[in-house]
């Protein structure tokens, strides 16, 4: 079982790119012609909208996946489609997986110990079957809030060793109100700090060959001076980075993200990738090119850093 | 459109009854025969575990919908089944609805704003559709997490303000480590009261004719000190208490959480009620009316407090 944090850190520097394409499919944006396919195959149906997603997604995904290590479908705008649409998010990490990406899955998801067995048995190792076990969503990796403390963590972190699996803890949220909870000061240190300062002991007992943790942390882009004092609390944490590009942050601001040889995180962009086609003005036929193009640009970006 | 705070506390009193059973169907304790008729008509399948899911909750919901309010399906038992787990989720939901009780999801779901618009639209409002909107999983409430702020919080007070729905905000969790976090420090108030200052800000255009808001909290009971300052933080917030029974809280312990005439909260009860038949070492048989005694002994219990 080949540690999580050893695939990903060998893929990105395979491709020698640290990016991660956010599979975030907002129905109303989907180009009208894939909707209009599934209308016709399946009728005005959740079905036919769960379709939408998946093909949308499969095309995202021809596009970028000779080009970018990992893509991070977000579960809300799948499950927001019920059942339908929660198996068009299953579908879609069987088929980026085929395709050799890693798949993070973005659920924030968490709960008490014996509840937070069940999401991680069910995303990351496997769930009680009628005479074994069996795996479910099989996802690489899924994000996790840490609201309930090391209770609700060390499922997670069970299931990552077992299965070589891995979960990014939410440390410093990307959104404007993160401040609210976040940077509240709690002692000497910020929320967030305090935070990290678990995640960090959290991560210990699984540190793959590379040096990083199967245990990582989110960290938005649009907190940089944070981002530089949260990178020195946990040394051994890969940062999965929110907020660049459409939520503002540039790649001056993921850079206290990264360690100087360009290791240690994995930006994301969602809708500045996968709706690039509107942001180029583009024919929505084009889409996948578009997204194809953007991620490009956004490698050469972050390569500008280092 | 009727106010859910309104809905719930009204169902409340009709039944002279502040409970709400947790729907956690564990797959390894679902009574055997429930399993093998499964087995039989679809197969060593993910489909038959998720049938054995919706059959055991079937029995439940009969067992007690005359006698409890509401239900609280624990998503992460569902999910962890994929997508045809998420359809007995889906299922659950509407068979409880047409029994007549409210139904509150548990998923602690959240997100930045745009995100956490799909999870509101998806779990409690509508979502975008071909031509219009939809409702999909119209769950009564769902439970959310505060680590993000305000943006991740009023997307679904609109949709509860639209469509009469309700949210139980993350204040106070059940479990042990509950206070890595939530006891921290800040300034002269800990974690959880300066988040209970928060949802009580955010509830506060959202209050019913029966003085409570749509937004709720979860004040577990495992810690009845901090549940007294709380209720005094909260006025106008139902409380979702869960933590009585399995989790060690008794009676006594929810108290606090109630005001003296017997308002303010509902208490959950899950592996309590629904697997009472094994605590009672009764047949699994009769698991169905093991829960409604376990149900009928509850509300006993809680009766005698006010």
């Amino acid at each position: 079982m080949h540690h999580f944090a050893d695939r990903l850190t060998n893929r990105i520097s395979q491709l020698s790119n640290p990016t991660v394409v956010g599979l975030d499919p907002r129905f109303s944006q989907i180009p009208e012609f894939i909707k209009a396919a599934a209308l016709i195959r399946h009728g005005k149906t959740r079905e036919a909208a769960a379709q939408s997603i998946l093909e949308f997604n499969k095309g995202i995904i021809d596009a970028v996946c000779d080009v970018v290590p990992a893509v991070k479908p977000q579960i809300a705008f799948y499950e927001c489609y019920g059942w339908e649409g929660f198996r068009a998010y299953e579908e879609t990490i069987r088929y980026a997986q085929r395709k050799g990406m890693i798949v993070i899955g973005d659920g924030k998801r968490n709960d008490i110990g014996s509840t937070a067995t069940a999401y991680a048995e069910g995303h990351l190792g496997q769930v009680a079957f009628f005479d074994g076990l069996v795996s479910i969503l099989d996802t690489d990796a899924l994000t996790v809030t840490p609201y309930l403390g090391s209770d609700g963590i060390k499922p997670f972190v069970d299931q990552c060793q077992k299965y070589g699996k891995g979960i990014f803890v939410l440390v410093r949220t990307s959104n404007p109100s993160a401040e609210e909870i976040q940077s509240q000061a709690v002692g000497d240190h910020l929320m967030d700090e305090h935070v990290a300062s678990l995640v960090e002991s959290w991560g210990r007992e699984a540190i793959g060959e590379n040096g990083f943790s199967a245990v990582g942390a989110v960290v938005g882009a649009t907190y940089p001076e944070e981002a530089k004092i949260l990178r020195n609390l946990m040394p051994n944490q890969l940062f999965l980075v929110p907020g660049y590009g459409a939520q503002g942050g540039g790649a001056q601001d993921v850079k206290p993200c990264f360690y100087p040889n360009g290791t240690g995180a994995i930006v994301n962009s969602s809708r500045g990738i996968i709706f690039a086609y509107k942001a180029k003005e583009k024919d929505e036929k084009s889409f996948a090119e578009c997204a194809r193009e953007a991620a490009l640009e956004m490698k050469e970006d972050l390569a500008r850093l280092f």
